[in-house]
């Protein structure tokens, strides 16, 4: 069965809509995939107009009433988000809360199986503490979840997020990185890897110092005693090139730099972010809002299009698209 | 005065002399400097004719019996290894002790100022550790200096060196990265760089921690009213694509990995590694000896080549080789 791929259109007053909109006139994702947009059918037609870009849209109330016909784009548009509200490059509370209420929904099509992937189109910081119901962009990351990056055959999760680095060594246990290998084994297996090959990088120079054997080791021998290819403690100043040549399929990272610097440093076309730990597939985009540029029709849809047929390839089991040869 | 840059030519059981004669060989480093060479004019002449190397060579006693005359390359072979115990391929204890004389001849030369440049060419752990004099390679470093990585645009050096993840907060003190800078700054000036562009590393994710507010801005405050143009503190997972792009001249990185995971991941040709903090230019190639190809004549000689040139500009201060436009 064809996967249905959710996406939010992110914030209205940014590129979201543009991005999405470009992406999918390109076919991009249409193909292996039903695609159904959550957002505003209104804000969608402004950006639509203003950036001069050829689609039709319908709305639809509910998920079930999407019919995913060819040329026509269904839109699900259950929160009524006054187009006034709506003003390119500036921030507002009704946008930031009409984004909080399609992120819900799409959690919520995801963990009931309406929908076998979601993608979040970039939203705004700014927008959404406005509301006063967000705090930090964390708040955004679904319970339960890790947030996996990919960038080119680099692909990397950290067994916690934004930790200050005072506090990284007692985060490093082998209940936590156990549990992260479990999970992601399963996760790459679901998108289509044969029993993925996952490094797990140290926390020590050249992976050598009290948390490698302490925890480290215990973690990865249990691991493999399950079945999983774990491999390491890797030292961390090699693992992540050594998974851009291909012998790695993933790498399990200590903290949050460790595997950012990498991917931000090394950078690939197409990248993404993908939350496992979930029952479907959730995406999210590299980029931000770009308020400057919105409404001008000038933003580049192709990390978006990336997105697009990640999602569908995952959903359907066919592993990550474009990997290079003699990898999965 | 054109500098005299003396090379080390490393362990004679491995790649080092190979790659050192192929390099001079093409000329290089021998237009803007005069070479002389530090180790066994013996072992030298077996390599030359192992690899079939159309070069000259000369002993001599003393640096100040060099004549760099053109064609001949000067030879300070005042150490007598025995020619018996260079076999390729094989660590020997004589070959470790015949390579710590060479090191300690080359520190001596270049803190006299009888050389203006020093290069350590791949050296081996296992040889040196068989002489029961070396514990560890970081007891290489000579003292009082800090290991600057060049690679492409990117060029970072940590406040310290190895030292395990529970301990870096505590290395993180205003007096340790002011100390830095001031070095970083002034070297960089000799280097031929006018003001230099100084990023520094945050220690934690997007440089927002305790750290950041009680000793890094109080160091860069302090640094910029001594007149250095020092920035940041910079989010850790930004800072080196910055620096590859060519928004700052170099990084100071707060542990060792921060800076190694960026400069592992980017590859980019002809990286090397200088050792700063001393009167002269001290550089090491970021390879090893790779004794299973010693002796074969296989061996790529362009890290080599491009630590010759990139030590006679130095030490010439003539800046970076190879700068990309708009650096320095």
């Amino acid at each position: 069965m064809t996967p249905v791929v959710a996406t939010v259109i992110g914030d209205p007053c940014g590129i979201g809509p543009e991005v999405v909109l470009k992406a999918l006139a390109d076919g991009q994702g249409r193909r292996d995939a039903r695609t159904l947009l959550i957002g505003s059918r209104a804000a969608l037609e402004k950006t639509r107009a203003a950036c001069g870009i050829d689609i039709a849209l319908r709305a639809v109330d509910t998920a079930a009433a999407a019919r995913f016909e060819p040329g026509v784009i269904d839109v699900l548009d259950a929160f009524a988000l006054d187009p006034a509200d709506v003003v390119f490059g500036q921030a507002s509370a009704a946008c930031g809360e009409a984004v909080l209420h399609w992120l819900d929904t799409a959690e919520r099509l995801g963990r009931a199986g309406t929908v076998q992937a979601t993608i979040m189109a970039p939203i705004d910081s700014t927008a959404l503490r406005l509301t006063g119901r967000l705090e930090d962009l964390d708040d955004l990351q679904p319970a339960g979840s890790w947030l996996l990056r990919v960038s080119g055959g680099l692909r990397v999760v950290p067994i916690a997020e934004h930790v200050l680095m005072r506090d990284v060594p007692a985060t490093v246990t082998q209940a936590s990185v156990l549990t992260l290998l479990r999970v992601l084994a399963g996760t790459l297996e679901r998108f289509g890897l044969r029993r993925p090959r996952i490094a797990v990088a140290g926390l020590n120079p050249h992976a050598m110092g009290p948390e490698e054997r302490e925890q480290l080791r215990p973690a990865i021998a249990q691991a493999r005693a399950d079945g999983i290819d774990a491999r390491g403690p890797v030292s961390p100043d090699a693992v992540f090139r050594q998974c851009i040549e291909g012998r790695h399929d993933a790498v399990v990272s200590m903290y949050h730099d460790q595997g950012q610097i990498a991917v931000k440093t090394a950078v690939f076309e197409g990248a993404c972010s993908i939350y496992i730990g979930l029952p479907y597939v959730h995406l999210s985009i590299p980029h931000g809002s770009a308020y400057d540029i919105a409404g001008k029709g000038i933003a580049q849809h192709q990390s978006m299009a990336a997105a697009l047929r990640t999602a569908a390839s995952l959903a359907a089991g066919h592993g990550f698209p474009g990997a290079p040869a003699g990898q999965h």
